[in-house]
Parts: structure tokens; C-alpha cells; sequence
């Protein structure tokens, strides 16, 4: 046993026996030096392997206290990703994006919408009219926060919903990430703790991992979709900054997460003075009557930052989101100023005549209606041919279906095999970072049946049940 | 004298008196505690104490050397600024950004050229046409690095200049400064050393920041622009990773580098083996026959990294750029995926019509043309109007101007009381940190010289003289 280790388990049994309480101060590094008659770097070593394991935790400036619970994260449900692989993840991910781009790629792994649903013929008609005028092009009024009638019909949309807004709460960003990168610059500095879904759109480790967080992960609830248990137990033990958390239609798996369990996540948010930035990029893509309330609804206390966009809704070449800054726009307009500094100036415009004259509205209308039928239309198929072992996750939103292979298969050998075949699909290790394997895989459902698709689908459940039978 | 002051100069005592010899590494912090009988505190202060005056330096995971040189920086020309008082520079920036926003205000100080030169409308044209085409929105093709036609249509333009480039040397980014942001972050990590200009876009000061860099600043050449020997000096004695520069049609100042300068610079950044991330934002706007070289021509070995965009020649609502990124095209793209993902697809496709039916070298000739002839009235009214003691710096190229005001009066005044008229003007603290107080400011001439800007430059002029007075 290395000395690190050996102090480690000294002091994790002090603290196990109830001799180093919750919250207490640990010595400090030097005072450890002493008292333990170690070498700083054998102290260091055996603070980190505590800390990485739950035990004890930061703070910035002060130094080391106990953590609130003696159960090793080992065994308990929610757990503390080390990031040490994160140039891996990054490269998984790069490599991934880069395989299916390309026209002869079956999109089934896309993250984007099928491009004939989400393609507005009035919005290019009103781009076509406005790229001909002059003061479209106005770089002044769209410098941060942006195209002050833009933000005012996003207000409006707010507003609708029940949550007061007012045009000066928004931020126009170059997109939906960017969006949620610089509302996490503005909460979060290095060695915070974020707390991210175990499942989770792959942008926000990258961003925590960017920022130099420490990241705890929730496990998703099987039946809500979130864990309200293991949330508090993770607002209770560690002190956590900031969560980054997608409620409707999630990304990858789907689910829409009630709102009951909406309430309780913003009395526990409000309880721990924890900020939010809510990932709703998906927030239009319902299927039912009513449009699911953000978290933000539930913000009495300026704790949530609101990230949405229209590059699903109009294509992904749009590049145009928000967020709802509130407080924090003047810091994130900061911060806008020393990256991208503004957004394009025509596309600001034409969103603007787009929204007013209620094209959008109607576009939304059209495009959740016509994701609900091929999503359907994929959900039967599949489910109807699904070979043994492998469960199907199909949910009212969103244009993803979830797909868990059984437990020999991985689904990173699938993806490897059809992509020979010049089909796509995202395999599950994409958005989780805490398993090594992953039996799970991602399917784009938002494009018209046809013959090409039906192929690509039965290649893809041929391909499992061959590995299955391996 | 506080104890880490005490052995701060006892070590500083052993360097000046030949003891400690250049690049000889000092005790590590724990040694030095048990060598000096300090406390760890003591000693850590001690040594940032050195190295922020330049007399040590910090090598990552190995620990500290005796810097090259026994020249206290406080009296040697190169200076270390000390990035503390951040916050209020970006603070000034933002507020004076905000403060010149709004079309009530006369644009003197504004960094946009005049959207009267920048125009294009046959640009326009092709806008109106491809807006309403399908194709011209599809995401995948124009996901990083960028859309392929446009990035053979920027590499062709480096060719043109004896840079041999292909396409998959670019990087298209959201403007330039997305460009070099990217480029920064690419090269340097937190606690590596970074030379910049003395006076300098703010960006770069702000993007140091940022990523934690330690910034070295150097002074400009009165005569040349850039000081060959303050940078070798510099070279020699820090541990420098890279350089950010911008050495044609300078902002704010407005001098271009001569060739025999950038040939020596680009020797010294292959003898140190040091990065350099170029800013050539400006590079179109020259008034001479031929275009002035960038760094990148003299770059035998992939250090430099060249920045530029569309949005000085084409409008700032246009934000989109790029990097000639060689090598690091790939890390550069991973960066994109983190942040803006992709840039407009309708963007690209536009400029890639716009380019290659030769639209743009057109539209360039002509701005150049008159952004001389408005440059030359500005300058040609204000140097026979200059009050005593002032002195006007007019470069060929770009559209600034760079008044040095008297001693007594300081460039805050003149803009506070300016803006209270209605006059923006840009005050030279912006591009400063070092300077408590600057006597300089920078005026955009590319307007076209009318009544209007004859009564702000009056205006202007008046105030420098009751503050002269006073």
C-alpha cells in the first residue's frame, strides 16, 4: 500500500467512526504534514483519493471539510466522474461527428431534425426580400443583447407561458450551445461542482470539463426519468454551484420529466441556493395539447438560466438562440463581447418578421405533427422487429427513440459495423462518460419513412441480433 | 517588511551577485521551507513576489529557474502587467461599448468602418437569391471546418501572396475574433506566458484573461511599430509559449511592420520555438500597390496562426472569419463543436458566390479607394486644426487615426465630456492596460467627410484645448 493510501485510510476511518463530522475542517495540508508526519505531496495525494471518492470536499481559499455522508460513492448511487478521460470523450465525439457527416450516410445518428421538416419556405421567402435592404444589415442594433425586437417577441413567448419576462431578461447568442457555454461562464468558476445527467447531451461535459469543474453525475430515475432522491442526497453532500439539466424531451433518451417533479427540483434549487441552466432546445418539440413549462416557470429566485434556439425548430445552419439572462445579462453580454461578439445582423431580422407575423406558430404547428407521424412510423417498425434481449424507449417528444441492447451487445460495435455500411447511428458512450460500455444507442426518428430507412433499420436490427448470437 | 518580502530579497540578492545563475532551477517550495525556516506560506509568497517581477520563472510540474536576466523589469522596458485590475477593464470596455451604441451618437470612436463603404450590394443580390434555395441552409456541409468551396476560395487568396495553402488549412469561425479565440485556446494553457503589444485590441487582453495567461507586455517602436530588441530581450528571459500580434494597418495605432522586421520576427519565433497567433483583421485595408505580408509568409514551421475575416470589408453584421490553422486545424474544430458549433450555412454559400465570380476584389478596390480619400480629409482637417502640443499619427492603411493629446490632459476627460455631446471617441486606455492614465485616442476616419463630422471634430478639438487651458 502506497503511504497516500495508507493516511487515506486513516482518515476516511476517523471519519466513518463519526471522529470527523460532516462539515468539520480537515487540518490543513501543512498541519497534516505535521501531525501525520508525512510528505506534503503523500498529504496531497491522500486529500485527492478522499476527495475523488466523495469523502471530503473543496472549498476555494479555505481548505478541505467532510463530506455529509459516510457512504462511499462506490456503492452509493450517485457518483463523482473523474474527467481524467475527458480528451478521450472529446475525440470519441469529434470522431463520431466528422463519420456521419457526409450525404451517404443514413442519418440516423444525426442530432438534427430531417431538414425537409424543419425547412421554412416563408422563412427564405422573407430572407430573400430583407437580404436585399440595406439596414438589415445594421451591425449596431445587434450587438448584444441583441436585436431589441427579437428579444421582445421571445419575451412574449415567455410570457405566454406564464412566466413574466421582460425583452432586457433576454440574451441572443450564436445558437443554443453557445448559449449554455456562456451562462455557465457566468455562474461557474474552475473547481466548482456541477451536478450533470448521467445521460447527457455531450456539450456539457465538454463545457464542465472546459471550465475545470467537478462533475457529479444523477443517474436517471427508470420510471421518472428524473431522481429526485439522488438529487438531494447530492445537493446534501456536496457544495454544488451550478446544475446543467434538460427536462423536456431529453437528449439522448426522450423522456418529458413531470411537473411535479419540476416543483420539487426548484424548492431543492432554491433550498441550496443552486442555479440551474436548463437545456430546453427541445422545448417546441411536444406532442401533446400543451407545451411542457421549463424550470424556469417554477424560478422565483433568479436561480434559473434558460438556454433555448431556433436551430432545431428552422435548421441547424440557423446558428440563433437565447437565453434567459435575467440578472446575468450584462455578465454574459461581457462575455459574448470577447468571443463571438454579436449575431449575424440579417438573420435577427428576418427571425423578427418570421415570429411577428405568426409564420412561426404555424411552422411549429406543421413540424410537431409531421415528427409525431415519423417517429411513430419508426416506433412500430422497430418495435415490431425488435430482435430478443433489446427494450425500446419510445416517449411523446423530441424525435429520438432510445434503444437498450441486450446485455452482450455494445453498442459501440454496432456502430462500428454499420457505419461500414455507411449507415449512422450514436452509440450511447456519447453522452455518458461514466461507463465504459454502453448497451445503449440513439436513433433520429424525425425523417419521412421509405424504403432507404426501412433497409438501413433492418441492417441495424440484423447487426444486433448477429452480435447476440455471437 | 513582511517575511516573505525578506526572503524574497535574499534571493534576489543571491541572483543579482551571480549565486543563482540564469536558468538554474531554485529549491522547490518545500525545501526552501526547511532551508529558510519559513513557513510554506512565506515561501509561496516569496517566489510569485520574483516571479511577478520577472525574476524567476515557473516551469509546470517542475518548479522554479532563475530568470535570464538580472534587470529589474521595473526599470527595463519590457513590462509584466499584472492582470488584477481585469475586471475593471472589461467593465470599461463594455460600458464605453455600450455608451457609443445607438445611431444618435457621432461614430468617431467606433471600430466599424462606415457601413456607407462596407455595403455590397451585389452581395446583397446574391443573399436574395440563394435565401430562398434549400441547399444554401444545409448544416452538414457547412459544419467546421467550414464550407469546402469557401475554404478553397480563402486558401486560393493565400497562394495569390506565395503562402502555399490548401483548403484543409482553414478553419471557418464566427468573425475573427471567434478566430483567434480559438486559436489562443488551442495553443496556451493557464500560467503560460503570452507577449502582447503594449497598445492593443482589447479582445487579446480580454482572451489572456480569460484563459489565465500571464501577459508580457512590449512596448511599441516609435519609429518602426514593433521593437525587435524589447522582443528578443523578452524571448530571452521568459519562458514565452506564444505571441499575439497584429503588425499590418495596426489598431489602434495604424503602423504597418516592414519586411525586414517580420522576417527577423519570424526568425526568432523558429529560434525560440514560440507560437504566434496573428491578428490580420485589417490586411485588406492597405493604400499602397501591394498588400502588406503577414506573418504567415515568413513561417517555415507552422508557429503562426493566422486570423482574419469578412467583417471589416463586408460589414461587421456579418461575423464570419477564419484561421489559417495548418496543424491544429483539428484541436481548433473540437474547440467549435464545444461553442458555436458551425456558422451559418446561408453565410458561407453567399461569400462563396460572392468570391468566386470576383465580386469581392471589386468591392475591395473600392473601399480601399475610399477609405484613403476619407481618411486623408479627416486627417488633412484635424492636423491644421491641432492644438498645441498635440501630435497626429497618420499611417497608409486602415481607417484609424491616433491623436496624442498633451501631457496635462488625459483621453478620459476628453471622452466623458465628448459623449455628454453626443460624440463617440475611443480613449486610449481601452488598448492599455500598463497606463493608469493615457493621453492618447483613436478616431474612425472612414466616413465620408461631411458637416456633421466637421462640427464633432471641432467639437472634439475645442475640448482638447479648454483642458490645455485649464
Amino acid at each position: 500500500m502506497y503511504k497516500s493510501e495508507q493516511l487515506a485510510k486513516q482518515i476516511r476511518h476517523l471519519i466513518e467512526n463519526g471522529t470527523l463530522k460532516a462539515h468539520e475542517k480537515l487540518p490543513s495540508l501543512r498541519e497534516q504534514v505535521q501531525i501525520s508526519g508525512f510528505s506534503l505531496i503523500t498529504v496531497m495525494n491522500a486529500y485527492q483519493e478522499l476527495e475523488s471518492r466523495g469523502l471530503i470536499y473543496a472549498r476555494e481559499k479555505s481548505g478541505y471539510y467532510v463530506s455529509n455522508t459516510i457512504v462511499d460513492v462506490e456503492l452509493a448511487r450517485p457518483l463523482i466522474v473523474s474527467l481524467n478521460s475527458k480528451v478521450e470523450i472529446n475525440s470519441l465525439v469529434f470522431q463520431y461527428l466528422k463519420s456521419i457527416q457526409g450525404e451517404h450516410i443514413v442519418p440516423l445518428g444525426s442530432a438534427f431534425p430531417s431538414q425537409d421538416l424543419v425547412f421554412s419556405k416563408k422563412l427564405t421567402q422573407i430572407m430573400g426580400q430583407i437580404a436585399r435592404n440595406k439596414k438589415s444589415y445594421d451591425a449596431i442594433d445587434n450587438l448584444p443583447p441583441g436585436n431589441l425586437f427579437l428579444r421582445k417577441l421571445i419575451a412574449q413567448r415567455y410570457c405566454m407561458q406564464g412566466i413574466p419576462t421582460d425583452a432586457d431578461d433576454i440574451v441572443i447568442t450564436s445558437g443554443c450551445m453557445d448559449a449554455l457555454n456562456l451562462s455557465l461562464q457566468a455562474i461557474a468558476c474552475p473547481g466548482d461542482y456541477i451536478v450533470l445527467q448521467q445521460n447527457i447531451f455531450y456539450g456539457a461535459l465538454q463545457a464542465a470539463e472546459r471550465l475545470g469543474l467537478k462533475v457529479v453525475t444523477i443517474p436517471e430515475h427508470p420510471q421518472h426519468g428524473f431522481d429526485l432522491e439522488a438529487f438531494e442526497h447530492i445537493l446534501k453532500t456536496y457544495p454544488v454551484k451550478v446544475c446543467w439539466l434538460m427536462l423536456n424531451a431529453h437528449n439522448p433518451i426522450g423522456f418529458t420529466v413531470n411537473e411535479e417533479i419540476k416543483l420539487k427540483i426548484a424548492e431543492l434549487l432554491h433550498q441550496y441556493q443552486v442555479h440551474l441552466i436548463e437545456d430546453d432546445v427541445y422545448e417546441e418539440m411536444y406532442f401533446g395539447q400543451q407545451k411542457p413549462l421549463p424550470m424556469k416557470y417554477y424560478d422565483q429566485n433568479n436561480l434559473v438560466l434558460h438556454c433555448s434556439s431556433f436551430s432545431k425548430t428552422l435548421g441547424a445552419a440557423f446558428r440563433v438562440g437565447w437565453v434567459y439572462a435575467g440578472k446575468y445579462s450584462q455578465h454574459i453580454q461581457h462575455l459574448q463581447l470577447m468571443s463571438t461578439i454579436s449575431v449575424n445582423a440579417l438573420l435577427q431580422n428576418a427571425l423578427v418578421d418570421f415570429i411577428s407575423n405568426y409564420h412561426y406558430e404555424k411552422h411549429l404547428r406543421i413540424l410537431r405533427k409531421s415528427l409525431q407521424q415519423n417517429k411513430l412510423q419508426f416506433y412500430r417498425y422497430i418495435e415490431s422487429h425488435l430482435p430478443k434481449g433489446c427494450k425500446l424507449h419510445y416517449y411523446p417528444g423530441g424525435y429520438f427513440l432510445w434503444l437498450k441492447l441486450p446485455e452482450s451487445v455494445s453498442s459501440m460495435q454496432v456502430y462500428e459495423q454499420l457505419i461500414q455500411q455507411n449507415i449512422g447511428i450514436s452509440p450511447g458512450q456519447l453522452f455518458n462518460v461514466s461507463e465504459q460500455k454502453s448497451q445503449c444507442l440513439r436513433l433520429n426518428c424525425s425523417f419521412e419513412w421509405n424504403e432507404q430507412f426501412q433497409q438501413a433499420v433492418d441492417t441495424l436490427l440484423h447487426s444486433i441480433g448477429t452480435f447476440e448470437a455471437t
